[in-house]
């Protein structure tokens, strides 16, 4: 049988859904370039984790809590509740760690950031009801899932301060008067993927007043904040949420390993009707119980145990590994004033992000796949094109560039490479492009 | 903040999404009673279950297929392909086993069998755009998903021998004619939840020639193929599909445990447009990168770990499994004839099926909620209402018993209990409901 990709949903044709197979291709062409696309952890973060200890280190904390170590271990091997059964000791971390007071029934642990994005984006909207503002650019995960359920996604210009607040307020006016109300914003204050921005305190404060009064929800990725230098740390919007205004979404991806597939989401929002009151995270779990049933209670136990091992602390989990993404930024920074530097000014420039995993490169030509193939197979430096995080075309120009894996000799060779690509394929065109 | 449901996605109100819920809410509150409620899996296919085994060997396997111990360890830690990393070994037990000829590349590795079922229905249906017909009675985790993703659901009967081709075909008919076309048909052809029906090796081909005439695509589950006898295995409608007509949904959560979170889909549909052909399985890789990113690399260690220490065969790793579970559903269906039995019949009657994990017993009065309290508070024994399982009122006077997770003493327990139950309560009215 042969299906027309016209008869297959909408959001299979949409860039978003290729966007990391056509990286994964180009990677798998040029296996010696040095690669600034992916924003995998770096090995080091690997090197001391052990599986077999976390999950019997949990094994030991459910038999202090009460449980015979048969109980325990088939905890761990059977289904288990939707919600999960690790939230006790990821509230109290969130509560201790980062002034989050939410109890274990307001988290629902899911398989990663990206399911509890899917279904938060579900449970908040109905079916041509309802738009989601997103930052431009934006985190290509959230696009992803809101077009997979037919969701509306309208783009808020982000700078490095975060979202335009103002444009924001215009949003919402404009989409009321259209009759489609802004229903919830998605936003990463802390080092946002791909722009790098970070919101001010002044501007989190705003934020949630204009989610307030506009009766808006927010969708807070806290994905980067780990990455702040110590000292440097701002409070989360959830933290300064009084008014049940923020849905906060976490993983366990870079604090601890990705393969664990284990994120979170704190929904304490109350759902009120006749028959009674529910949270938010209630209605999450129900979803998760027709998506994924449950995290698999052996990841969520690998990750109960490595937190426990380090005192219960996300802080403690996330430190060295803050340390490590610290260096890389700087690092990448600093080579690109040294490689690139005045020479290439004004025609190439680059953000200065304090923290997070990536810098945004602006070009004076489309920085699109022609040009990555060109960067790949002549230079050997393969970066990622900006255009696919942006709703609309004001990234067409722009690359991104992630340190988080590479060691530092390879940022600095890398950007070496990428100095030599700017030079001679784009500030100098009269040396020609070859393709 | 307060949210009011009326706000919320409309599958948050439909019964399926609570059921889960409401079944184990009546388990906490009657610990002591017998349970015929969850599908679980019995403890003593948990015993010999050794996770760090299986992951080293799992890790052995990568290194001879050439990877060093440090990327295969790397490989498990770190996010992977969309479509997994354990595809050459399903597939290759999937040939052997099952006669089912799928390249890895056809096979998507997903969180469970019910991630497979949104992704699929997700791929395959478009806004207001062809209907999904299922067997009624039907298992929820497909009602939940089509809810989840607003696609419409049309029922058809299914009796002991499966689902009524010749309703099948009018129900065709009927949808073409209000210009909404059957899109596919999910069935579970042997042994369903909770139906137990099996269709013959005849009603597989009629089916299989009607899907092709009528031009839909059939969802195939096959959860529980693997409890049928020594010798009475049938083909699976995909191993008997020529022209890709069957998307097969399979799932480790029987056949290894289902804490691991393991289930895959096959969907070796071409999808042709003017820049080439892929798979529907691309496809459905493509939405997983939207909804979990990948399936836990730790879980699929463990589950190919265990395949491979069962030399790669699907049949070898079941086998003690589904010993358990036929002499778990003998006794079941003895237990009813000597406990329960002539006596209290024709009022109460019960099917037989072949295999699986459940029984449905019809009642004289409805198996509602308000009985179901009576039956867990005054006998101490606990079923599920039929009613949640069909998307119309037939199933109101049945219940289901599950026999999956008891031990042989507690099945004749429960069922003495459940005889007293049936002849206090519901056959001798006139002793009175005391509810």
């Amino acid at each position: 049988m042969r299906l027309h990709p016209s008869s297959l949903h909408g959001s299979l044709k949409d860039p978003v859904l290729g966007s990391i197979g056509f990286l994964n291709e180009v990677m798998s062409r040029f296996p010696e370039a040095i690669s600034f696309a992916p924003g995998a952890p770096h090995p080091d973060t690997l090197e001391d984790v052990d599986v077999q200890r976390y999950v019997e280190g949990f094994l030991d904390h459910l038999v202090r809590e009460g449980r015979t170590p048969e109980q325990a271990r088939r905890l761990l091997l059977e289904y288990g509740p939707s919600r999960g059964i690790v939230n006790g000791i990821v509230s109290d971390a969130l509560r201790r760690d980062h002034g989050i007071d939410a109890a274990p029934g307001a988290l629902v642990i899911t398989v990663g950031a990206q399911e509890a994005m899917l279904l938060v984006l579900r449970a908040l909207f109905r079916p041509a009801q309802g738009v989601l503002a997103v930052a431009n650019p934006c985190f290509v995960g959230i696009i992803g899932a809101a077009r997979l359920l037919d969701i509306d996604v309208t783009p808020v210009h982000e700078s490095a301060h975060g979202i335009d607040l103002d444009g924001l307020e215009e949003t919402c006016r404009t989409a009321r008067e259209k009759g489609r109300p802004l229903r919830a914003l998605y936003v990463a204050p802390d080092f946002s993927n791909p722009g790098g921005a970070r919101m001010s305190l002044h501007c989190r404060r705003r934020l949630l007043d204009l989610a307030n009064r506009e009766d808006f929800l927010v969708v807070e990725d806290n994905a980067y904040g780990f990455t702040a230098t110590t000292g440097s740390e701002l409070p989360s919007l959830k933290a300064l949420d009084t008014r049940q205004r923020v849905v906060h979404i976490g993983t366990f991806a870079k604090v601890a390993f990705p393969g664990a597939r284990v994120g979170y989401v704190i929904a304490d929002q109350q759902v009120t009707s006749s028959s009674g009151t529910k949270l938010l995270a209630d209605e999450v779990a129900a979803l998760k119980s027709m998506v994924t049933v449950n995290t698999s209670p052996l990841c969520q136990a690998v990750i109960g145990g490595m937190l426990l091992e380090h005192g219960g602390s996300l802080v403690e989990l996330s430190r060295r590994k803050s340390e490590i993404y610290q260096r890389n930024l700087t690092c990448l920074v600093d080579a690109l004033d040294r490689y690139v530097g005045d020479a290439l000014r004004p025609d190439i420039r680059w953000n200065r992000p304090q923290g997070g995993f990536f810098v945004r490169v602006h070009l004076p030509v489309p920085a699109d796949s022609a040009l990555l193939q060109i960067s790949a197979g002549k230079y050997g430096v393969l970066w990622t094109p900006m255009e696919q995080f942006y709703l609309d075309k004001a990234g067409d120009h722009q690359l991104r560039l992630s340190c988080s894996y590479l060691d530092v000799k390879d940022i600095e060779e890398g950007v070496r490479r990428l100095a030599a690509f700017f030079a001679d394929e784009i500030v100098s065109p009269h040396r020609g492009r070859t393709m």
